[in-house]
């Protein structure tokens, strides 16, 4: 595959026009999307507007005038097209972290007999870690059915698996789950399913829906493009909305804030997921940011996305290897490379303007964002990838230095 | 007290200078910076910078080029010397609400043989909420010792009490404790303090550490004017700092975030309360918006607060109580009134360009904010309440008709 074969290709590109909705900076062929995705001008506007205008002028008079205060619902409702869900199913708020958390709280609740968290070995840590965090409230030391987590096969959960937590596109590797066959293995052994899916939502179609999933969480900075640390979302299938309750039940997730009555009475519906004081700014820059997939048919976007997987890996110099499976239905929108230098592999790519990321031990990762990445940007990154592993230049002292964030 | 009497003192104000670091739009008088604190240029600056350059152009770069990660801890440092706190005990994170959860897990978890927790009758509701929540994880339908909350009197905790969690300010009333005496009472009966000082810090000098508090939480977007929904803050004093781990151990937590390892090991001090991604938009917000209190003498703030207070309870009207204790030590700094018709009235007053706001059920609040307020405001505020309530301008229906934040 050629230079020319590439520009044919974004020629004839029915995502291209897209990209203008994006503020990138020039030369840089940003594959980290992945991580943190890009600038939208639709997100810079709105971002001067809540600070000058909503804040600086209308100040308190804006959590009416703004409308400021249902924005978790209206954001989660936008964020609920992307991944196939119900109106009035998905809230914006806090992070994945925490999201995690209300979850697993709430479908442990709902397996009371059942005392064993089950988690993929592998999957992000932060899943595992707030697992952990919860299951250590309900010590176990008292002889009593607490929680515990297991590593293990997610596909065959055991009769004492009461919740399985599992990443739908694995961070490292890229490769996916089938969503409605792994949730049907669950609900076979009777099982309830939280599904991560940070590296899903706005990547490709996901259909929470259709696949049966009790519950998911997800991210708003990655392919959501809402910023560093957006809010992320939290999703609650239709069937167990009814009186729900979770422990984090802070005064904004009551039915009647405002009435500052001394018991707590959750809100009807996906509101009892709500906690504290949301993050106007940022979840404002969200809400804009998700102007980005107007009008977008996410079936073409994952075919372009594949159409860029394929360029890359047709173009994949030799002395280093693919992670990510080939089979589109097995993968995310990633390329993962191994590489035994992976670190300062990517540190030189990234001082010639092609940014993707690190992850341990040995890992390259490309993110494939359709709406901001061309072809041509595909091939530049794989020359260059060529260039740097020919001619060592990754074999510097200054690339070899890690960083504190990696 | 004349007009003319209030233009002297504004002349005389050592502080008026500051006025001029904040955007405030004309012709308004805003008394609601204990609600949401108003813009100041150095954050409307930041914020467009954090978005347009930091994230638009620095992008994924910008977690180590603007040193995004360690924020939490450089905001929290910042409000250290705020609230007489020593550096690296104060994170900037999450809400409030969340906060309060990490900290009642800590300080139970510490007095595994006390199961209650004791919060006093009328104090804000989350506070209540998140303890009931946190209670709920820990079930006593098993008959242990788990955890229940109890309301009383919080100078005299009995021997079942482990945590007391207590506010300062009271919301309502503006009525203050003395904190060195209810945490010297809650040691001598074996119990740890957690302190809620959404309306102390920023609005007058807080002394963590000489008041021997245990641990404290607080708000971001009250007197810190960090923007709607700013991050809030979490103290732990450095004898409950080693070896701090807390229930809600998200990633970022981690000791060692960019390993991924498998197993979750609490970083070191503070930083083990850090859950998920920090919203970098609203954090770098409030760490700009810390600005306005460089230079400022907090002695001299509340000094003038409290000769805001005196201007406003010498012109009080008739026809409306005020609820606020006048002995300073004894009290925060605000204004509350009782008036049967609060809201309508509150909805008047705003209408006029003087912005309080109202609590349930008959309650007008008035926050003296003496880095944007003038004695002129002050006089103008209690001059338009005497006009709203002579000529009886709040019995409009529009005035009576409740939105849906109040």
């Amino acid at each position: 595959m050629t230079l020319e074969d590439a520009r044919v290709l974004d020629a004839a590109d029915p995502l291209a026009p897209f990209r203008d909705r994006f503020l990138l900076p020039d030369g840089l062929v940003y594959m980290d999307g992945n991580s943190l995705g890009p600038l939208t001008k639709a997100a810079a506007a709105r971002a001067r507007a809540v600070v000058e205008t909503e804040w600086g002028e209308g100040l308190i008079r804006s959590w009416n005038s703004a409308d400021w205060i249902d924005l978790p619902r209206r954001v989660g409702d936008r964020i609920a097209t992307l991944i196939g869900a119900e109106p009035g199913t998905v809230l914006a708020a806090d992070s994945t972290s925490i999201n995690i958390f209300k979850l697993l709280a709430i479908a442990a609740g709902m397996r009371p007999d059942r005392g064993t968290i089950l988690l993929e070995a592998g999957d992000f840590p932060t899943d595992r870690y707030i697992a952990e965090g919860f299951a250590s409230l309900n010590p176990q030391k008292f002889g009593l059915l607490g929680h515990k987590i297991a590593s293990g096969d997610i596909t065959a959960p055991t009769p004492d698996v009461g919740v399985v937590l599992v990443t739908e596109v694995n961070y490292r590797t890229g490769a996916r789950h089938d969503m409605a066959a792994v949730t049907q293995a669950a609900h076979d052994a009777g099982a309830l399913v939280i599904w991560d899916l940070c590296h899903s939502a706005g990547a490709f179609p996901v259909d929470v829906a259709g696949t049966g999933a009790d519950f998911a969480v997800g991210c708003g900075y990655k392919y959501l493009n809402g910023g560093p640390g957006a809010p992320a979302f939290a999703y609650v299938a239709p069937r167990h909305l009814d009186g729900l309750r979770q422990p984090l039940s802070g005064w904004m997730g009551h039915a009647r804030p405002f009435a500052f009555a001394d018991d707590y009475e959750p809100a009807a519906g996906i509101d009892a997921l709500r906690v504290g004081t949301p993050p106007i700014l940022s979840l404002s820059t969200l809400d804009a940011a998700l102007d980005a997939f107007d009008g977008v048919d996410l079936a073409a976007l994952r075919a372009k996305a594949d159409a860029l997987f394929d360029l890359f890996v047709a173009n994949l110099p030799s002395g280093i290897e693919l992670l990510t499976p080939t089979d589109p239905r097995k993968r995310g929108t990633q390329v993962s490379l191994c590489h035994p230098q992976a670190y300062a592999v990517m540190q030189a790519l990234i001082a010639r303007g092609i940014i993707g990321d690190f992850r341990e031990p040995d890992i390259l990762r490309f993110g494939l964002t359709p709406l901001t990445l061309r072809f041509e940007d595909v091939w530049r990154a794989t020359t260059t990838l060529a260039d740097v592993l020919a001619t060592g230049a990754w074999d510097r002292p200054e690339f070899r230095a890690r960083a504190k964030v990696v």
